[in-house]
């Protein structure tokens, strides 16, 4: 018996290079999770195959200029000249379905989601060390020295921001980090501040 | 790889009758734990077969109220005459060798051990209901009505400490229960607080 029905936000975040996606997928492949995508809603031009609300949902800029104006966003962010984000609605809806709503971000992203719904859990997940995050920044061996310099320049920017956190993983073999953060959604679910209402209610007390 | 090496102070508290004893018991008998007991010390006489220091320490009373004034319990109380307690140092000693010490205790006691080591894990158990617990109460048939009365009435004001703790689990099924509170370790371990150090230095930075 859970005590907490409303779902959690999941912020997967940190350095870039760490595997994020990979962990992502890793967790969407285990037993029994309740965890769900939320669609980001995009300005960039809808490709053949995509579907508007599937892939993405696909505005134009000045609605998305105007949903960024009323505050409609958990996060977002532009990229070559488009804009992409999480909006807010669409992920409050899917946790009062009771649903895990899993955001794999960039730090800076991570942060906003943190100002915007405090009651998320951050989990930043980080390399076994730092040279291990190096040769898989050099390991892809598509971009220039320069692109790559950046990169490692970005990382190490991104290294500090762990104590911003609530939890930190090692990324050190897939399934034990995909196991650590199912974990943690259980361990969450029964944290006092969340569980507490309904607990009082089951054994029939007002809260004081 | 975990990032936190120190093991945890586990608290299993929660209202008389919940199942603390059997939900223990189920914990130390899964795969893969670290989990340890605490022997405890008491004043009272050595029974025929018990070996000190396995089944308790056993100490005199002048002993045991002096350790009392110099602060060396966790948490100690009076029954039936004579003083049971946990002793601080040795559980310090445990949790440094990396083991994760879980106590089952009432719920006077758990608040004590929250004074002395703030950092512990406090976890309540609870009943899927108030009447369940009534029941288990009145179940174990040897009493007279007016100690179960007793008994439920001291449960009704334990069930209102719930706000005090770290995380509230629900009894429903002893597995269910077990599970959670595996998870809720796991999830610990990965905290911020007590990652951050051993971090920062996987990464080489100096904490600012």
């Amino acid at each position: 018996m859970k005590l907490n029905d409303r779902g959690l936000l999941i912020v997967i975040s940190g350095p870039s290079g760490v595997g994020k996606g990979t962990v992502r997928k890793a967790l969407f492949e285990m037993k029994n999770h309740n965890l769900t995508y939320s669609v980001s809603m995009t300005t960039r031009k809808i490709r053949p195959g995509e579907k508007d609300g599937k892939d993405y949902y696909f505005v134009s800029r000045e609605e998305f200029e105007r949903k960024i104006e009323e505050g409609k966003f958990l996060e977002h962010a532009e990229f070559v000249g488009n804009y992409y984000g999480t909006p807010l609605d669409k992920v409050d809806a899917l946790l009062d379905q009771g649903k895990e709503v899993v955001l794999e971000i960039e730090v800076d992203g991570a942060l906003q989601v943190k100002k915007k719904m405090p009651d998320c859990v951050m989990i930043f997940l980080v390399p076994p060390g730092k040279q291990a995050l190096y040769d898989r920044l050099r390991g892809r061996g598509t971009e220039s020295e320069e692109v790559i310099e950046q990169r490692i320049q970005k990382a190490n920017r991104e290294f500090k921001k762990a104590k911003l956190y609530d939890y930190i993983v090692v990324n050190d073999e897939v399934m034990n980090a995909a196991d650590r953060i199912m974990a943690i959604i259980r361990a969450e679910h029964a944290k006092t501040e969340r569980s507490i209402h309904k607990y009082m209610e089951l054994i029939g007390e007002e809260e004081e």
